[in-house]
């Protein structure tokens, strides 16, 4: 892109009021005030929930970074998460730890339901790879969705009547306000009894207090686990030792470096062609 | 079956003549003797290597079960297996007991090769849920099959090239004279570095021993096995302790009783009627 030259890192900005775009992780203070043309921040993840969206000024656009890798890395591990409670690994991880040989029921895929949470870019790849197991395979998300073979729900409403016949929870959701501990004791108590849990959204939209009761009831058989609040959990976490979690430090997806940047490129082209962004987040959404 | 009086154990046998067929796991020493009329031994699981095939009279035909189920269950175990070893599983295991958090590189599924040894039901059932993850896929077997999107190999010749480029190496083959310890030494040190393995086919497939000098050089990268010899694993033995290894109790399959009864009865329907008898077992080829 010689046509925008690249500057990295603040230490060596010559004319604060040339900078036009931004890419980050998260925005260091007064960001805005030190380079005041910004038109638009290009998120270095998949997700923008690391930005205090609110507080950015209004004319500000934000896009996310948008990359095939990333669906493709999503998905690996989803399944993973998905067959592991599906042969109940967590079972066998324990009694490998205590040295116990003794075999339990094998379970037919086209018998249990999978629900994922969040349908866009990540959850279509989950549901599409899925597929051939067999399983009944079902939907949720924010708004409306129709996805062939698969029973979608959305909203408020629709989120009783999709919990009450999955058996395995995948949970893809972006962070947002509506999303924030939406993991919580109401919607685990919705489930059918011995249901699993795949969590690869974000911590802080699950209650751990609440899942760790569930286990322990026996009302959900298992957990498998990317995200936790805070990151990394913390040593006395009842999660590191919990016989039906499994618990993975936050490594379902990484941004491929040149796949990010190939990404940031293509929403910098789209904004100074006036084209569509690829990953434009609505601020009101929240994603 | 009205017309095939059903004998539940020796027992309950009145006229030792007039048994034609026998629906066994193993074979009671001198059955033969005792029951001169039999005509076909149905084996109620997927394997007949129980059976001392050499030694059963030279007209009696063994079938083994053919359940859909079967293949299923094959399928949802070695692809849980694959994406373990794909996403460094045994890593995030031994690191989730040690209480660290630490993330590894994550890989995409395209970059690697998954090679499944063994292409009857069972190993197309497994190729063909691992298509849609983007692997390279190669397959071995003793006789040459066409696969579509899978790079086929076959016979001694086929081995090397074969093992050359698998990154997984997954194993399902029957266990015959042939196959017996053919997870050697020579043939882990043909897999390219950092090379896993998902083996649930025979434990007499596998030397322990080279598999773990493979593990603790550093060559391979991991193991998900399901099968050992003996079954249970000894309580001293390494797969039980070793980080790298998860080590499941034969659980990959189970014989669903109803199926099972149907898939015998279909094979008797076939012998009575002269039809083609499904799981018929080449005793030459020993499956």
């Amino acid at each position: 892109m010689p046509q925008l030259p690249f500057v990295e890192g603040e230490s060596a900005v010559e004319d604060p009021a040339s900078i036009r775009y931004l890419a980050a992780w998260t925005l260091p203070d007064g960001v805005f005030d030190r380079y005041p043309n910004i038109e638009m921040i290009v998120s270095v993840g998949a997700g923008v929930d690391q930005l205090d969206l609110a507080r950015l000024p209004e004319n500000v656009l934000v896009a996310r970074c948008v990359t095939e890798s990333i669906g493709q890395m999503m998905r690996d591990y989803t399944v993973l998460g998905v067959l592991a409670m599906h042969r109940d690994l967590p079972r066998y991880i324990a009694q490998q730890r205590r040295g116990l040989w003794e075999s339990g029921p094998v379970a037919l895929a086209r018998r249990r339901q999978v629900g994922v949470m969040g349908l866009g870019q990540l959850g279509r790849a989950t549901l599409e790879a899925l597929r051939p197991f067999g399983f009944r395979l079902a939907g949720w998300s924010r708004s409306a969705h129709e996805i062939a073979g698969v029973d979608t729900f959305s909203g408020k409403d629709g989120l009783l009547p999709f919990l009450a016949n999955t058996d395995i929870l995948v949970c893809l959701l972006p962070l947002t306000e509506n999303t924030r501990d939406i993991l919580d004791a109401e919607l685990f108590a919705a489930l059918p009894k011995g249901a699993c849990l795949v969590h690869a959204g974000r911590g802080r939209q699950l209650d751990h207090e609440a899942l760790l009761k569930a286990l322990d009831s026996g009302h959900m058989r298992g957990a498998f686990l990317d995200v936790t609040e805070p990151e990394p959990l913390p040593a006395d976490h009842h999660f590191w030792t919990h016989p039906a979690v499994v618990l993975t430090p936050h490594v379902a997806t990484i941004t491929d470096f040149e796949e990010g940047a190939l990404s940031a490129i293509a929403s910098l082209r789209a904004h100074l062609t006036g084209g569509p962004i690829q990953g434009l987040v609505d601020r009101e959404r929240g994603y």
